[in-house]
C-alpha cells in the first residue's frame, strides 16, 4: 500500500508523524512518499525574502514575513507527544518568534526520523482517480532535474495549507495608485514602510497584525479599511479603523463613509483562497475559509471519495494540535484500525457539524466548536491525552488579552496544558523586542538590561 | 482538424490571424481554439497593478509596468499586413508607450474578427501527446467555473511567451536586507521609488529600461550591477554601473570590486525562464534565452514531434512581425501547403542555425541572424512582403541611437518599411513626457506648449 502526502508542513508532517508513531510500536505501515514543493519543511513557518514566483517559477509558498511572533499562545499550539519543555529544555515565553516555532515543529520531525520520507522541491501537478484500478495517479514535477513523474497511490492525503493563495480583489483606481500596492502574502519587512503612511484592507488577523508590525517598527500611521464591521481594539494614537475603501485617486484612497486619507502604501490583507490547481475536479475541495469545509467526513475524509483525505483545511483556532488529531485518525482508518461507515452516514454526520457550525455567532463560540471538533477526533486515537477543555479556556483567555490591550497581549503568560508549568514572561515587552531572532528570544537577559 | 492555441498574446494571435487570413482567402480552416490565462488579450501587453498571483491564484502573465515605452522603433517590428499608419489612421512617433502598442496589436485582430477563438480565463494544466491516437490531450482549467476540461487535437501550438515567469537568484544578505526586493516582473510604478536609491541587478534590456524609469520619475540614484560587462552607455550623473552584488549587510551592498553602496530597494533584472509546467516532459521545450533555441526545425517545430508547435520562444530583436512569419509557415505546414522533411533533414537544419549562432558575436551580428532567419521563413509563405534589410538596417540605426544618447534614442523618428512615411517626431522629449496615456500621445500638441 502506498500514500502521497502533499505537502511537508505543519500538516504533511503531523501525518508523516503519525504513521511513523505507529511504525515504532511495532505496526506495519504502507510506503509514505511525501512531496514538499520547497526545498525545507515546515511548510509557511519557513521564511523567504522571495515573493512571487520562486527560483523554480513556482509560486512561493510562503505568506511569512520578518518579525512575525505568534499571535496566540504556544500553549493552545503545543504537540500533546512533544513538549515545548522537551524541545528547549526548560520552560519559555508564551508567544514566541517564527524561528522558533519552526524551530520546534522541525525538532519534533526530526527526532522521529521522517525525513527520508520527504521528496523537496517535488511540486504536484495532477491528482486524478481511476475507479477501475482504484488507484490515484499523482503526477508530480522534479523542480531541479526539471522532470515530470507519474504514479499510482492507494491514499492521497492533500496537506498544502490554505494560507498561501492570496486573495485579492480588485478596487478602483488601484491600477493608477503611485505607490506598492501588495497583498498581505507578499510582506516581508515593515522597515521598508518606517515613515509611511499605510492602508490596510481588511479585520482579520493578518490586518491586525501587520498593522501593528508597521506601527512598532515605524509606520507614520495606519489605517484599516474594513468590509463589515471594524476590529474594535483600543488602538493608541496613529491608528484608525474606517470602512471599506471605495476608490483610489492618485495617493487618496476614499472610503465608503466618505472620509479619504493620502496612503504611501496599501496593503490587501484579504485573505487567501483554498486552491488546489493540481487535483482533478471530482476530488478538489471547493471553500472558503470557514470551520467546517463541506463534504469532508471528520473535516479530513473527502466525501466522494474517502480514500482522498485532507488535513488542515479548516479555518484555525486549533493549529498543530488539531492536525494531529486529524492526521492520527486518517492513520487508523488507513490501516483499518477504524472503519469508516457508508456513504449515507457519514453525509448525516457532516450535515450535523454543519449544523452547528451555522450557530456559531462569536469567537467564544467558534473556540467551543473546534474543541468539539478535536475532542470528537482524539475519542478513538491513541494520540497522547491533550486537556482540549484547558486549551479552550486558555484560546477564551487569550481573547480578552488582546482586548485589553492589542500590543500588550504578547506579553502575558499561560501554563502548559502538558507540563502545567508556567511560561516565563519574556526579558522584553514585545513593542520594544525588534530583534525576532531565536537567539534573541532565547537568551537570558542580562542582569543590567533587567534593571534598565 | 482541431488546433489547440495556448496563449493570446502577440504569436498566438499572429497564428490565429494567419488561419483567419487564409480562411479569407477560401481555404478551409482547422478548428481553432485558443486557451488564454488572462481576461483579456495581448499577453504582456496588458497592464496590470497585480503582482504575483492573480484573482484565480495564477501566476499574473504580466511583466510590464507603467510609462513603459517601447525601447525599439516600432517601425522593426510593424505587421507586414496592418500598418501603424490604417490603425492611427495617419504616421505617429516611433517610439510609442505601451498603451499605443496594446490598441495597435488588439486592432488587427479585432478587425479580423478572431476573438471568437478565444476562450479567455482558461489556464493550460496539462499537454501530452498519444503516440497510438497520434492526439494531444489538453487539460485547461476554466478559471472563472473553477472546472478541469480534457480536450483531444491534432496539433498544439504553444504561444505563452517567455517572458512572464522572472530567473531569481539569491545572493547572500537579501533574507535580511530591510527595504524593498523584487523582480522586475514585479516592478510596477516608478513613482514608488522617488527619492531612493535604487540597486539594479542585471545588465540587459530590463536593468536600463528601469533604471532610467526611475531615475525619469525622480529615484536618488541608479546603481547597476553586472555579472559580465557594464552596458557602457553615456550615463549621466546619477547613475553608476558597478560589477556583481556579493553579499548585502542591512542596506548596504557589497560588489565584486569591492565597494559598496547604501541603497534603499534592489531590483532584480536577471531575466526569464522558458517555463512550461503544464507539458509534458517529451513535448517540453527546455532552454535559456537565445536567438536558436533547440530542437525546433524553424525555430517553430518540436524535433520530438513536429505536431507540437512553439511561436516566439526566441530571443527577440524580431518580435510582432517575427511571430507572424512562424505563424504563417506553421500554417502552411498544418494546411499541407509546406511539407516537412525528415527527422534527419529538420535535423541537419537545425544543426547548420546552431552552428551560426555560434558564430554571432555582437548585436550587430544578431540583428543579421535574425533577418537571415525571418527570411528564411517568409521565403515560401504568403505574408505580404516585409523588407527584412530596411528592418535590419532600422535595428542597426537603433542600436547607434542608443549609443549616442540613452536617455534621448527616443527622441528619434525613422521610416516606415511599409509606407516609406517618415514617423513624426513626438510633441514632447521622451525624458519630459511623464504621460504614457494613448491620450496624451496621441494629441496633437497644443501651440502654446510648443512655443514653451
Amino acid at each position: 500500500m502506498r500514500i502521497a502526502i502533499i505537502g511537508a508542513g505543519p500538516s504533511g508532517l503531523a501525518a508523516l508523524r503519525a504513521f511513523e508513531s505507529a511504525r515504532k510500536s511495532g505496526v506495519e505501515i504502507p510506503e509514505l512518499v511525501c512531496y514538499e514543493k520547497q526545498s525545507d519543511w515546515g511548510g509557511l513557518w519557513n521564511y523567504t525574502w522571495r515573493t512571487g514566483l520562486d527560483e523554480f517559477g513556482e509560486p512561493v509558498h510562503g505568506s511569512m514575513y520578518r518579525y512575525l511572533w505568534s499571535n496566540g499562545p504556544k500553549e493552545c499550539l503545543e504537540f500533546a507527544d512533544y513538549s515545548f519543555e522537551e524541545h528547549f529544555g526548560r520552560p519559555i515565553p508564551s508567544y514566541p518568534p517564527r524561528a522558533v516555532l519552526h524551530d520546534y515543529i522541525a525538532g519534533r520531525v526530526a527526532k522521529s526520523g521522517v525525513r527520508p520520507y520527504v521528496k523537496f522541491n517535488h511540486a504536484a501537478r495532477g491528482i486524478s482517480f481511476d475507479p477501475a484500478t482504484k488507484l490515484f495517479t499523482v503526477k508530480v514535477q522534479d523542480l531541479k532535474n526539471d522532470n515530470l513523474l507519474t504514479e499510482t497511490f492507494d491514499y492521497v492525503i492533500v496537506a498544502s495549507g490554505h494560507f498561501s493563495i492570496p486573495n485579492v480583489p480588485e478596487f478602483p483606481g488601484l491600477n493608477k495608485f503611485p505607490g506598492r500596492v501588495l497583498h498581505a502574502h507578499d510582506f516581508r519587512d515593515a522597515n521598508e514602510f518606517v515613515g509611511k503612511d499605510v492602508l490596510l484592507i481588511g479585520s482579520s488577523y493578518s490586518a491586525e497584525d501587520i498593522g501593528i508590525q508597521c506601527y512598532k517598527y515605524g509606520a507614520k500611521s495606519i489605517t484599516f479599511s474594513y468590509r463589515t464591521k471594524p476590529m474594535g481594539f483600543h488602538w493608541p494614537e496613529g491608528f484608525k479603523e474606517v470602512p471599506l475603501l471605495t476608490k483610489v485617486e492618485g495617493r487618496t484612497a476614499h472610503f465608503a463613509d466618505g472620509t479619504s486619507k493620502e496612503v504611501d502604501a496599501i496593503v490587501l490583507c484579504t485573505g487567501y483562497l483554498h486552491h488546489f490547481p493540481f487535483i482533478d475536479d471530482d476530488l478538489r475541495l471547493k471553500t472558503r475559509n470557514r470551520l467546517y469545509p463541506p463534504n469532508l467526513y471528520k473535516g479530513v475524509f473527502w466525501q466522494g471519495n474517502p480514500k482522498m483525505i485532507y488535513i488542515g483545511m479548516q479555518d484555525q483556532y486549533y493549529t498543530f494540535n488539531m492536525f494531529d488529531a486529524q492526521a492520527w485518525y486518517a492513520r487508523d482508518v488507513i490501516l483499518g484500525r477504524l472503519k469508516l461507515p457508508g456513504a449515507a452516514e457519514r453525509q448525516s454526520d457532516i450535515d450535523k457539524w454543519l449544523g452547528y457550525e451555522a450557530k456559531v455567532e462569536n469567537p467564544e463560540q467558534g473556540i467551543d466548536f473546534q474543541t468539539e471538533y478535536v475532542r470528537n477526533l482524539l475519542g478513538p486515537v491513541d494520540y497522547p491525552r491533550l486537556n482540549v477543555d484547558e486549551v479552550a479556556r486558555l484560546f477564551k483567555e487569550w481573547e480578552h488579552h488582546k482586548e485589553e490591550g492589542i500590543l500588550t497581549y504578547r506579553d502575558r503568560s499561560y501554563p502548559s496544558t502538558l507540563t502545567g508549568n508556567m511560561a516565563p514572561v519574556h526579558h522584553t515587552p514585545w513593542m520594544q523586542a525588534l530583534d525576532d531572532s531565536l537567539e534573541a528570544f532565547l537568551e537570558e537577559p542580562l542582569p543590567a538590561l533587567r534593571e534598565a
